[in-house]
């Protein structure tokens, strides 16, 4: 026993984020409770109002807060490109460098034997509907240089081979077995801009 | 932009957390939006309830859910013992060590010329009445090695003297400058043993 129970099971949800262990959980909960009203009440409501409003994109997958993100939503945004991502996280990397201007599609993860993961789970059909239907030009498949990685990049190339469209993968300055989302934003912006057909 | 500005002002949220910066928060926010059902909204739901809830022990000024504390309130904790820490996250690591079995008195910081933090910040008046009024027989100052927390010890010390009242101070075991709730549990424990009378 350390504190009350209520307080106790939040340190114990708390810990179940990346980066906090038990220890840095528990001070994390200390900060809160001294500062209960400018910062633990705030928080609490923004997460709950982001558990309840978050959802996938109906289109691309990406993380909004209706039901079509705000990068489907905007005209500005060009629709003959589309740049494949395995997950919200490399979409938002890959928005900090501001090298693409297209639209995106976010797998959701890879494909992998091992975990039994197939295409379906991998909204790769709807990729290929959405090159058909949106008069795409260009398909950047911008994976993680990973196995699994590869193994989807090729899946996927193969799954659009006939459309008519270019696909392209990001240049080779992605080290191997590197994840975009730790890589620097300049890295990833060269390995966009010198991005090679496939 | 990299999300939502909902999603973004949980991720600036979570950034003040203690051994978060801006870029393991927006990790840990990712793992909360993927998992928005069995994680995101438990959690966002125990927070608030104990921002709502949780209030200083008007006795001791522990944290807990009512006026009194569990320990004030527990009668199976000695009452003629009173554990004096700076802060609530010091009376949880003296708590694991299962040391102490009497109650505790939390001052919530240091007197500090530096900061003006004088007496009656720090519930010293209160500590006084309570030695007064308790039957207390022994005061153990559990305080940082730190000079604000020797400065803050002496203090104390003038402050009961005349009340006839035992005080003690944790053993030579906490290291010089070194901060109770970064120490293993076995050298909190030592050091309590081994408190000798000031
Ligand atoms: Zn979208
Ligand atoms: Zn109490």
């Amino acid at each position: 026993m350390t504190g009350p129970r209520d307080i106790e099971d939040l340190i114990e949800l708390m810990a179940r984020l990346p980066g906090l262990g038990p220890r840095s959980a528990r001070r994390a909960v200390l900060v809160l409770l001294k500062k209960r009203g400018p910062l633990m009440a705030p928080l609490a409501q923004a997460m709950a109002h982001v558990a309840l409003t978050a959802r996938d994109c109906t289109i691309c997958g990406n993380i909004g807060t209706g039901d079509i993100c705000p990068i489907c939503t905007d005209d500005r945004r060009a629709t003959g490109e589309i740049c494949v991502v395995e997950d919200v996280a490399d979409l938002w990397a890959m928005e900090r460098t501001g090298a693409f201007k297209g639209r995106y599609h976010v797998l959701g993860g890879t494909l992998s034997a091992l975990d039994s993961v197939g295409p379906e789970e991998l909204r790769i059909p709807r990729l290929v509907e959405r090159v058909r239907d949106e008069g795409v030009r260009e398909v950047i498949l911008a994976l993680n240089a990973t196995v699994d990685g590869q193994t989807t990049a090729h899946y996927i190339a193969d799954a659009l081979e006939g459309s008519g469209v270019q696909i392209s993968s990001l240049a080779q300055g992605v080290p191997i077995g590197g994840e975009l989302d730790y890589l620097d934003d300049g890295t990833i912006g060269a390995a966009f801009r010198a991005r090679r057909r496939v």
